[in-house]
C-alpha cells in the first residue's frame, strides 16, 4: 500500500538551512493542524540535534499556520548520553507561529519492565468505524483525505446524531496512502482526532490548542492505531485533552496531553 | 498560622536581573526539588512577561541543582491578550540546569462553564495520614521539614510497610509554615510527594525527571490540598506520572504530568 513517496514526508521535508513549507492539504479551514505543524518543527529540530526520535516535545502554538513557505529554528539545550535537549522555532518572515520544546533520543534504546494499569480502547472493526469526513458542514477539513481517521460509532455522535454527553473520541488512525507511522508521525497522530468536547452540550467551533505534548513511549508496529482522547477538565474556559495510541501488538506507544481554549459560543 | 516572611516567597526570590539563589532545605539528598527550581525560574518568567500566573509551564531537567547562587533568564516569545509566552533558564556559570517554557496569564480571568468527570482522591483526616519524613532511612529529604505531606496510609508502604503494587500516591498538602497556596506554589506541590512506582515492586532509587507540565486551572481556596499521583504506564525504562491537585471548596487547580526514567537497579 505504501508509495514510494510518502504525503506526510514530502509536508515534512525540511532544508539544512530551515527553509521549509507549511504545504496545503494538512489544514482545518486554511489553518494547518497543529500536530502536523509539530511534527514539521521536529523534523528540523531532530536533524539539528542529530537524534531520531521526539521522546517528548512541548509545542506552543502562537499563531495559526496557512500554507506557504516558513522558517524552522533549532537550538541544542543540551547533549547527553541518552537525550538531546533542543528548542525549536516555526516562523513566517519575523512572525513566530510555533514555539517547541523537546528532549530527542532513540526510542529502541530505552529498555525496562513493564507494568501497564490501562488497556487500548475497545474499537469496532475498522469497517464498521466512521470515517472522519474532509468536511464536516461547517468547515472543510482537507487534513481527513489525507488521513484515515475512523471514528468509534459512539464517539461520532458530534458530527451526525445525537452527541454522547461524554468527552471521549476513539478510533482508527491510518495515513490514506499507506505510510508506516514512525516516531515522528504520532506528533501528528495525537493532535487528528476531532475535540472530544465536541461530544459535549457546548457551544461549538474550533478549540484553538495553546499547549500540546507529547510522550513518544515505543514505535509503532504496522499495522493503524486505535486511539482514544479524553476531557476530564472542562473549566474557566479552558480544557485538558488526554491522548493514548495503541499498536496493533496492544503496545501503548504516545500518550498526549493539551491545554485547549473552549470556544465562546 | 502564616508567618510574615514565608520560607517559599524568600526561596524564590529573584532580583530583577535574575540573580538569585537555590536555597538549602529544599532538596532531596542535596539536589534541589524539582518542582521548587521551576517555581524559582517561573517567578523570574512572570516578572519578565509581566503577569500573575503560570498557566501552561514545561521543564526539562538539564542537571541537578545543589545550594548556592544561579542566574535566571527570561524570553518573551509572544505577547498576547490572555497570554504571554515565555521561554526561561535556570544557569550556574554556563551550565543550564533547567529549562522553560510557560504560558503566563490571570488565573482569575478565565472563566466558562464546567465539565468536570473526576473527583477528589478519598482521603482519610489529616491526623490519620502519615506525614512524610525528612530521612526515609535511604537518603534524607529536608524538603519535608518545609513541608506539610501527610500520605494516605494506603500510599505509603513503601517506606514502613508491604508495598501497595499500585502506582498510586494520595494524601494532603499544605506549606510548613501555612503559606497560603497560590498558583506559582502549586508548581511545587505537583512534585512534592514521593513518586508512585516507588509502590511497584522496582528497583528503588532516584526517579529522574526528563520533562515536567503543569497546567494551573484554578487558584486554590484556602486551606490543605488533597492531591493524587499515578503512573499507569511503566515501560522502557520510562514512566507516567500524573497529578490532580485538589482545593478544599473541591475544585480541581491543577494538573501535572512528568516524564521520568526508572531507577536502574
Amino acid at each position: 500500500m505504501a508509495s514510494s513517496v510518502n504525503q506526510f514526508d514530502t509536508a515534512t521535508a525540511v532544508a539544512a538551512d530551515g527553509s521549509c513549507a507549511i504545504e496545503p492539504g494538512w489544514d482545518i479551514g486554511g489553518n494547518a493542524n497543529g500536530g502536523y505543524l509539530l511534527a514539521l518543527l521536529a523534523r528540523h529540530v531532530l536533524a539539528v540535534a542529530q537524534r531520531e526520535d521526539p521522546i517528548t516535545i512541548t509545542g506552543h502554538f502562537l499563531a495559526p499556520g496557512t500554507a506557504g513557505p516558513v522558517t524552522a529554528a533549532a537550538t541544542v539545550l543540551k547533549r547527553g548520553r541518552l537525550f538531546t535537549t533542543a528548542s525549536g522555532s516555526l516562523l513566517r518572515d519575523d512572525r513566530l507561529l510555533l514555539h517547541a520544546v523537546a528532549a530527542c533520543g532513540e526510542i529502541d534504546a530505552f529498555q525496562g519492565p513493564t507494568f501497564v494499569d490501562a488497556a487500548p480502547p475497545k474499537l469496532p472493526p475498522i469497517e464498521e468505524c466512521v470515517r472522519r469526513p474532509a468536511g464536516n458542514g461547517f468547515v472543510p477539513v482537507p487534513l481527513m483525505d489525507r488521513l484515515d481517521v475512523r471514528l468509534h460509532p459512539d464517539s461520532a455522535g458530534f458530527a451526525s446524531g445525537p452527541k454522547s454527553g461524554v468527552a471521549e473520541v476513539a478510533g482508527w488512525f491510518a495515513f490514506a496512502d499507506g505510510r508506516p507511522i514512525d516516531p515522528l508521525a504520532l506528533l501528528l497522530v495525537c493532535d487528528a482526532f476531532p475535540p472530544a468536547v465536541f461530544n459535549l452540550e457546548l457551544p461549538g467551533g474550533w478549540v484553538p490548542t495553546v499547549e500540546y505534548t507529547v510522550h513518544v513511549r515505543g514505535r509503532p508496529a504496522p499495522g493503524p492505531l486505535r486511539c482514544v482522547f479524553r476531557s476530564q477538565f472542562v473549566q474557566g474556559g479552558m480544557l485538558n485533552e488526554d491522548g493514548e495510541v495503541w499498536d496493533s501488538a496492544g503496545h501503548l506507544v504516545a500518550t498526549s496531553r493539551q491545554l485547549g481554549l473552549l470556544a465562546r459560543g
